[in-house]
């Protein structure tokens, strides 16, 4: 016998009354003697019998499925650890409130609003999670046009209706850039993620004016975000005759390349060259020497998105969290400044 | 105006006649003149209709959706770029199938078996893609069980209805022993993935046979995969009198988390300690030494499993599918065995 769930009809069966009569009791309706209603509550419970997700669909026109939308390539996304733990958060607070999660990848090949089109006009969710955001984001309108409930991953540049929640992940730089700055580093450079994306932009922004603020001549190079990127970016600036003596990174990622780079180099971390990640990931923290990190926790992140996506969805107006700030992890990577840094 | 999908109605007012001889026209049933179904498919054309995601689910019970209920722990997931891979791919044909995809973590505290139940009671997929298989794994009958339809990662050790896609990873790992074999290294160790998990057994029985095929003792430590637990087995085997002058390890995290360590200790990768990992990821490719490690396809793996899901859900009989062999990439990691091995 398959293991299902018990329907209307079981506890029809087991109270001995019509199947009408267990569905007039169950969604407390007039007509039912207290006894039967008695008796069919009993049933229910006996059975363990629960509402269907299709029984409270139709009366409440949801699905009580929420989307996540993943716009990266994904060999991108394969190399960040950063969205399973999102993920993993969102899971957190979906579960617990009777949510699932619809994952969509939209690779350059399959269009991403079309992809929020057929969520939406499939009713397959009630609402999406939007991460990565970017500059004048013209999802934030879509969703809104597609008749979407939404939160976003950080504030957007544009008009929303929708709650977001946001990690200040300047902050995080700038503690990497005091950081370096006290250690007596003085050319120190930006290894940046894409401007197009608000994230990457907000901690080159925060980078810049911390340089800036500590006399510094800010040098920033932009990649995609991949550790082929940041190598590459690494390159360049170590190729420089003024190169730098610490480089700060917008993920672990890209640190732990730019780290294989400087070794390739004969540059030795960090007595040569200071370098600093950002995420905190298990591996930047086994490598030698251990990576210090900016660390966020996006597990958190991913379930005060959940809650305030399924708030949205019961009506709560749109509100902004700010999350606790992220915090600078020191451990080997960064040291103090070499004495005699190069010349150019 | 919401950008909606057209409905019958928009096609009926369109054409000017009533929904219910739209519904007929549509539907291919008789009683409706060619002329007026000429009139109403060209509305529909027009206003590029298509049926409905409702429609269709009522027509055919199916929900055109399918789950992946991932079973490892948050951390361990995010440090796994195979999972995104993995995801990209399945995605890539269901996608491409009008099918969507459910992603559920089960953590210690979100029962597994209490999430196939959930996502088949309340009809929210169709089929799932069980990976990570594990020894005598009770979830093939559970989710036979519940109705579902299944593919499985690899081929399961009991019984199972299912269609499963496999890669013969131990030939990898064979790869791997017979390169660091023909380099002269005598002292060859695996670092395995936990021995509860098909694929982490399978690469270790693959290491223990190819050991003593070359004439070896082979060594192995267990680990549950992750970065963390590769550096401990990492430090265990190096700090015995008789270390190995080769490890081979069961993923890239773990090797270059063993990297890592062997560093710390001033040993030089490849001249006092050869490595290689599993998956050739991004990141063991720009670190230094670049990591020679076996090639799998992940994406290709995905799209395998969920076509064959998609065959199964149509009524196609199980098969098994055996994707191409994996092979070794040689990269700096490796080398000839020390002339002097440390002796116990």
């Amino acid at each position: 016998m398959p293991a299902r769930r018990p329907t209307i009809a079981d506890v029809a069966r087991h109270a001995g009354v019509s199947k009408g009569l267990v569905s007039y009791a169950l969604n407390d309706r007039p007509g039912v003697s207290s006894d039967s209603r008695r008796r069919i509550l009993a049933a229910a419970d006996d059975l363990g019998w629960t509402p269907s997700l299709r029984g409270r669909s139709l009366s409440t026109g949801r699905s009580f499925a929420c989307g996540l939308v993943v716009g990266r390539s994904p060999d991108v996304i394969a190399a960040d650890p950063f969205f399973h733990s999102l993920i993993a958060g969102l899971e957190d607070v979906f579960a617990a409130s009777g949510q699932v999660l619809v994952l969509a990848v939209a690779t350059p090949g399959r269009e991403e609003a079309e992809t929020y089109r057929g969520l939406a006009d499939d009713r397959r969710v009630d609402g999406v999670v939007i991460t990565d955001l970017r500059a004048g984001d013209e999802r934030i309108a879509l969703v809104e046009r597609l008749g979407l409930r939404a939160v976003t991953l950080g504030r957007p540049d544009v008009v929303s209706p929708f709650p977001s929640v946001s990690v200040d992940d300047g902050a995080g730089i700038r503690g990497a850039v005091a950081h370096l700055a006290g250690l007596g580093h003085r050319r120190i450079a930006h290894v940046a993620g894409p401007a197009a994306m608000l994230h990457g932009q907000r901690r080159a922004d925060a980078f810049a004016a911390a340089a800036e603020a500590a006399g510094l001549q800010p040098v920033m190079v932009e990649t995609d975000f991949s550790a082929a990127e940041g190598a590459e970016a690494t390159r360049r600036l170590l190729a420089a005759p003024d190169r730098p003596t610490a480089i700060v990174y917008s993920n672990d990622h890209m640190a732990l390349a730019g780290l294989g780079v400087a070794q390739r180099l004969g540059l030795r971390v960090p007595e040569d060259l200071s370098i600093t990640g950002f995420d905190d990931t298990e591996l930047g923290r086994v490598i030698h020497p251990s990576l210090t990190s900016v660390a966020t926790d996006a597990r958190a992140w991913g379930s005060a998105a959940a809650r305030a996506l399924v708030a949205a969805l019961e009506g709560a107006p749109a509100e902004h969290v700010a999350l606790a700030e992220p915090t600078l992890i020191v451990r080997e990577s960064t040291g103090p400044a070499p004495s005699n840094p190069p010349r150019g």
